[in-house]
């Protein structure tokens, strides 16, 4: 697959990407160190509009969950593109972590998290295979379903 | 402790290691970058067979949580082993996250951390010494009790 | 701010560092590799004497919260300067992960963090600005409400 275009992909997608999250105090929603890039945590934002609020296997299915991991996904996607100016700086997705918010006795994170994992391999193709940790959790910032943060290699 | 063998550690102390976890989706189990492995969160899972399901402090003990958390450091060792081919390749733990399944109120999640990180150090000796987060959430995949994630650096 | 002095700013605010937590078990405080050091996660004491335990939403308010993260990054702060030597060492703080104990429906686990991140870019300045995980929780070691850990690197 070395001859895939993660640019490429999205356009062939047709995925429009939200604009990347932005500061909002004392800390960056990126750091880079030598080869790697770490996000923070994004929740699922698309312009500014909060979208999937609640409690997987509650209020929320694990249909909207996975939306809302993709939605994530897109936000760091979009923060790594607003970093390098190209997706094809992406040398390799090296980890997800994704903290799903979680009704009693839901136990299908991992199945919310393809949402993120799917999008991102269909983007990327091999590049975007990833470790991950797939993590239920009780309370989310702004009460929304899913948060997930990546750390990516970038070429050399 | 220079001339301690993993390996040696792990034959002397009669474990049998689970066959690695395999990628399941999109993911991956294991990521290398330069002299790290990154892994994938990982459950008790023996040998395919899920273990220790269930919430510490309510009808998982304190004792079979540290067996749960020991499970998922051979399940560690395991995939370490099912990339390097030698325990003897590892330099050095740098850091476990542990997400510990807990009943209301339920607060030793360090203890139930330590049936890892023991197991680690019994194998590893300084190796194996690892920062650690020990923390506690309210729902993990497939119901299990813990589940764990590593960075360790490799020999070069 | 490439003349700002870490150490200077800890003397000019007044702050004093809490003793380095140490480690309890089969784990340490601190790991470097490279450039980078990662802390254990680390939990509000001072001086051995744990503080704001209790959930935040609930029987901890948002401000205490926020007194409990600032612990938290002093105990970070205090540990890497029994490393280095010198809070001069720090070239860039990469990420905080930080775990807020939260009250059902409490979704305010940013502002709480604001109380390490504010902190630490008080003190670091640019240096001190990190990619930041803000996460909700049910429950943590000895019944604390906050904790957190961090990745640094160092000077070369």
């Amino acid at each position: 697959m070395s001859a895939v275009s993660a640019e490429a992909n999205l356009l062939a997608l047709g995925i429009e990407l939200p604009e990347p999250p932005r500061a909002l105090a004392s800390y960056v929603p990126l750091q880079r160190v030598g080869e790697l890039l770490y996000t923070s945590g994004v929740i699922p934002v698309f312009n500014g509009e909060v979208r999937f609020k609640g409690v997987v296997g509650a209020d929320v299915s694990v249909k909207d969950g996975g939306r809302a991991a993709e939605l994530c996904a897109l936000n760091i996607i979009s923060l790594i593109r607003s970093y390098t100016g190209s997706l094809d700086e992406v040398e390799q997705f090296i980890q997800l972590s994704g903290f799903v918010r979680s009704a009693q006795g839901f136990d299908e994170q991992p199945r919310v998290m393809n949402g993120a994992s799917d999008l991102i391999f269909k983007i990327f193709g091999e590049r975007g295979r990833h470790t991950r940790q797939a993590l239920g959790t009780n309370e989310l910032p702004l009460g929304v379903a899913v948060e997930i943060s990546a750390i990516v290699r970038l070429k050399t």
